[in-house]
């Protein structure tokens, strides 16, 4: 493997910094639209500008700095990820993208390179679900996309535009925020999977990301008193919703074991009303997301899905309203040319390489969109993600950096 | 049947009174400890005063409103019941206890009858399942048995000790809350079932209240990715905890199916860790409500409860510690020379009566440690309780007014 131009030191000191910056008690936690997330965001900010970057705010919340080219080539290459997290979630999930993007740019300047193409570095806002129960909203707007009617969603007394304009951005304006001037969009993500560790590969390149489905379900039953209401006269919304959590997840395990590609659904967030221990629950709500990397999966877990919740409503004297499409996004696949480009840096680099799908939704799907697309992962320890455990060593990030380092110069040196 | 003592007027006068006093939107809410219940308690204060009652917080929180006698026989006849309600509960389970309690000592006074034993009116504290997760808080320390652990347990930021004092209490001194002066405990409830409307009775005279045992059961698995976890390496705490809520309610049906006794069980608080859309549930958490008629069915559920936990855990790969018995309370029979005045009260008054059990708990099972204790019930629309449909006559009311009023005029004039 050739000396590397990135360097694993600083990109270990900029995710650290971003580490400390997290919800005392509760590692590590720095959710969007919150103060924590707020002050990485400074420290984000700060670091571009350290390195030499002009940043700016776009409509849509994304925090970005710009590094101009020599003017020699037309289309902005656009590079990072997201700096929020879920909670509990881990310090790698989208930081060790965005830190990436800026060690790309110091290393530039440590070489004294300038490149006939802008180079922009992005952390992409609310990349994870946030409090309004949606994702990507950075990247969405990035590439057009992001539903007017999200940002009347609220949570905690806020809504999505109120939060938007608070992080800096006009949601007013979010047709600002659309990129038409990308010659390329680039991400490096930790794989959040066992496969790369497993197979002892450096890099991951990634041929496509499964479709994500998000699907409401609301069960409607009947509080009842829980010591004089018979067993046989309840219509007890929690027992529905039990019954469903276990259908989801026997639907999702078949297709899985089915195959050939990935298939996976959660029920992640389930609440009842009214929560009191003397009274039958009367209401449910259970948020099911479902990811597939071939679409004809995922038709075939909805269409099941629905005949489960009628079945369950009639077993158990409930009401079940059409469950709700709260996102349907089909699988992406990365643009083939700049597989081939990132490929021919990992040989050039030296790295052991496969090609492979994500499982995990990520910014690039949106970027897709509207710019050629690709991007890298790296190994973490366990597959362990979206928990305080979650690891990569600075040095594996460090390669898949140096790779993606690489891709930029053979996009900038070609047509 | 002959003219009542008791007017049904002032009873539905008094409780549409408190039923104005709910949280706004969400009726019929007035939960202990919050601003509202202690809106209640000045209404009832005022009603007590305005009754010739003279007014007292014990050292539990209890409202009580006295009566003196002439001295003639010791000991207090206590009479009420609770003005707490559940969230989104009732306007007259507790309330038209209390208000019976209120009536009578108008009726007595407009007849101008004095007893030969003191009378006391009680509105005893939390009854229901507060934020601290206990019930009876005001019943259970009049029998000496309020668990000092506790005054302890907080929410919100508030613990049950401070709670108690700002209703004017003082927890430091619970022991002079203990009742050992009681020559009867009465209490009239609306039946919160269907059987006296269906079988057209006017008051139901309990003969045994359901022992009610509650236990918490934690399940705890691993947060991972919900994306990239394959379905076969999951610790999903929320498919584990749904497969035991299953399990609960199959094992109700089945001990209530078998009979003879009543027997019910509900998992009323369920909540799930993280709750993030995109992360598989770490943890989740269950508090089951379990009633029992006859002690041996509650011991075969607690039995049962246990091997399907165990099961659960082994299937579904998570940890389940051994459930929490957080309370565990024995069936209580009513004091059955008590049973026979109310008896010969409602021959007197010409009101259809029946002998039942009582599935709900009531203050009265605590009383009826330190004294001769019974309760009448009244009919209820369709059995509805602890929720806003919650529906009772107050001509229905004053009947079973009228019969605790007859039975304190029999117990006053016997030995």
């Amino acid at each position: 493997m050739r000396n590397l131009a990135v360097r694993a030191d600083r990109i270990d000191a900029d995710i650290s910094a971003l580490a400390a910056l997290t919800d005392p008690g509760r590692p590590w936690t720095r959710r969007a639209f919150t103060p924590r997330f707020a002050e990485g965001r400074s420290f984000l900010e700060r670091a571009m500008t350290a390195a030499g970057l002009e940043t700016r705010i776009d409509a849509a919340g994304n925090l970005i700095g710009r590094r101009r080219g020599d003017g020699g080539k037309p289309g902005t290459i656009l590079v990072g990820s997201h700096s929020d997290t879920v909670p509990d979630g881990g310090r790698f999930d989208g930081i060790a993208g965005v830190v990436a993007g800026l060690e790309i740019v110091r290393a530039l300047r440590d070489r004294g390179i300038t490149l006939a193409h802008d180079l922009e570095v992005i952390d992409c806002l609310s990349e994870e679900v946030s409090i309004f129960g949606v994702s990507c909203v950075g990247s969405r707007a990035a590439a057009g996309v992001l539903s007017p009617a999200w940002l009347d969603r609220t949570a905690d007394g806020l809504s999505l535009r109120a939060g938007i304009a608070a992080v800096g951005g006009d949601p007013d304006r979010l047709a600002l925020a659309v990129r038409d001037d990308l010659r390329a969009f680039l991400e490096l993500h930790i794989e959040q999977g066992p496969v790369l560790e497993a197979e002892q590969r450096d890099i991951g390149i990634v041929t496509t990301i499964a479709g994500i489905t998000r699907v409401e379900i609301r069960v409607e039953g009947r509080a009842d008193h829980a010591g004089t209401t018979p067993m046989t006269a309840r219509a007890d919304a929690l027992v529905a919703a039990a019954a469903l959590v276990l259908d989801v997840r026997a639907l999702a395990l078949a297709l899985a074991n089915r195959g050939p590609g990935h298939f996976a659904a959660t029920v992640g967030e389930f609440r009842i009303e009214p929560g009191a221990a003397n009274v039958v629950p009367s209401s449910a709500r259970l948020l099911i997301d479902a990811r597939a990397e071939h679409r004809p999966d995922m038709v075939a877990f909805l269409d099941q899905l629905a005949i489960r919740a009628a079945a369950v409503a009639g077993g158990h004297g409930v009401h079940i309203p059409t469950p709700d499409l709260v996102s349907d996004n089909h699988p992406t696949p990365a643009d083939p040319a700049l597989l081939d480009e990132i490929t021919a840096a990992a040989e050039t680099v030296g790295v052991r390489h496969r090609r492979m799908a994500s499982g995990a939704g990520h910014d690039m799907a949106w970027f897709a969109r509207v710019a050629p697309a690709a991007m890298v992962f790296v190994p973490c320890r366990g597959g362990r993600s979206h928990n305080a455990e979650e690891w990569a060593e600075s040095d594996a990030i460090a390669l898949g950096t140096e790779v993606l380092f690489e891709t930029i110069l053979r996009l900038d040196r070609g047509v």
